[in-house]
């Protein structure tokens, strides 16, 4: 509806055209697909998750991320958000960012554990686009379970573990 | 799953319990219904919404309606991100905030165009928990068009207005 | 450093042109300046603050107002995140933007209390880039005060009331 | 000025006991130091930066590195937001979290580069509490440089690398 600027051009190559999305930064890894993942949360962007460049801030996706691994657990019964005695504290995370995503996509994260320790539990994500079987993104993220009070490291409990086991896949 | 400890018990009435979430704030208009607006936009809370008090901060709000009022005008095609020679810029906004919302809740915001100017337009927005008919917030947004070489004020293009009187509910 | 472009000359214009800075949306009273308001409170903006046309999105303004009327109470020893029994919740705030705002700047937030009540009180709050001494943005912020663990509003309480006392200015 | 029920000793303990600070997921290498960053940029915490286990959210974190390297080479002149033809974009970022940080806070992120590709520069960053010389956290962050048209990577021009040089500590 509105005519093309060269500006707009330019714009719109970042955003939408398809060896823009995927060129620049990727000697690296072939990116992960959804079969790598065991568990899935949709997610709707915002506004202003768009930033000065015109495409989602790197920042955002680890609120993805976070969120993703957070309604895991809420939706299995793991966290209660008041009173559980024992909460995972993110000790350490990570992206590579693969191919841009910008507000108004819908995306997905997936996750699977691949590693659990005996109080830590590392998960990887992929970031998908709505209807992309490839990944946009990767990111890891470390929980180290803690006694709520005390702050201290913990066992992580049984019925924690059996969950988390039901979504490992090592490596 | 976990015992409730003294502490969990506040929290969880304050996420929770009904007559929290409509107490405090309440002696004031009664809150608007799904009814009330004419174009709604999903919306999924994010971990980090939660602030310190347990519930979705204040501010998110705003950008909830800002999504959604963008989305409108995306999926209107009025609105190209690279290449709009026009755009609506943000002259005013508020909110009244009514029962709590907390991640994980999903929302939904429902807007309304209440008045449309020569070059703005105020919209109406409610904004909804997933199963709710009445609203947990009520917010208002000025969209002011300017054009976006000069920055000046410009009339409404004539598609945008008639796209913006289809969703008017004046008053 | 630089060449400029095009597509560069119009974004700069909307960055950084005085006429761009007030003109548009000012057909309403004149703008606040740093005599309105009685405390104040410096805050350093973001590279996710803007949004994609390049300014800072209108939904971190309140988030700079709630960061400012929040450190002026826990720097008064009027909230204390853990253990204060009786807490102020948000009920209503809204925001004008009277001139744009852009990372990198620095901006500082004034506070008044404008309205007393029983259980809650109302902020005008005023937005000032580093050097300016108009007001970029002004907006309201409304508390009301509640028992943290009913969450019922209460009586605000006799020191908390004395020290937001000094810093009102009815009207 | 509040008595301190169970539920506040508890969130205070998450707050503010030092040993909670540092103990728990310290089994990994010695925190850096001031001494070991180049360049140092200053920010100021949010309310809202706080999630519902009352500190600062991990996403949070990514917010102030991405400030930083952005500041920095603004300040530098080596990033003209409107009109530069030539930008970094992230390819990859990290962080370690290694003690608490808690609006209100402020803190100062330190950067060096340590690697400085032919299109890509690799950056560390620390992220400091006011008065502590020892990082509360870790990361890094990559850019890698694009033609802002073509969105193909490029080589890193002259003038910002010899200004990355003279930041840079390898290793």
């Amino acid at each position: 509806m509105w005519p093309l600027p060269p500006c707009g051009q330019r714009l719109a190559l970042l955003a939408s055209q398809p060896q823009m999305r995927s060129d620049p930064r990727m000697s690296r890894p072939s990116p992960s697909t959804r079969a790598d993942y065991r568990w899935f949360h949709a997610i709707t962007t915002r506004w202003m998750d768009n930033d000065a460049f015109g495409h989602v801030n790197n920042v955002v996706y680890y609120s993805w991320i976070d969120t993703a691994v957070n309604r895991f657990l809420l939706d299995r019964g793991l966290l209660d958000l008041a009173a559980s005695p024992v909460v995972g504290i993110v000790a350490e995370t990570g992206c590579r960012y693969i191919a841009q995503i910008t507000y108004p996509d819908d995306v997905a994260v997936g996750i699977r554990v691949t590693k659990l320790g005996r109080s830590s539990v590392r998960y990887a994500a992929g970031i998908f686009r709505a209807a992309a079987d490839v990944a946009s993104a990767e990111g890891h993220f470390v929980h180290v379970y803690v006694d709520r009070a005390s702050m201290r490291p913990v066992e992580i409990p049984d019925f924690i573990r059996a969950a988390l086991e039901r979504i490992a896949v090592p490596g």
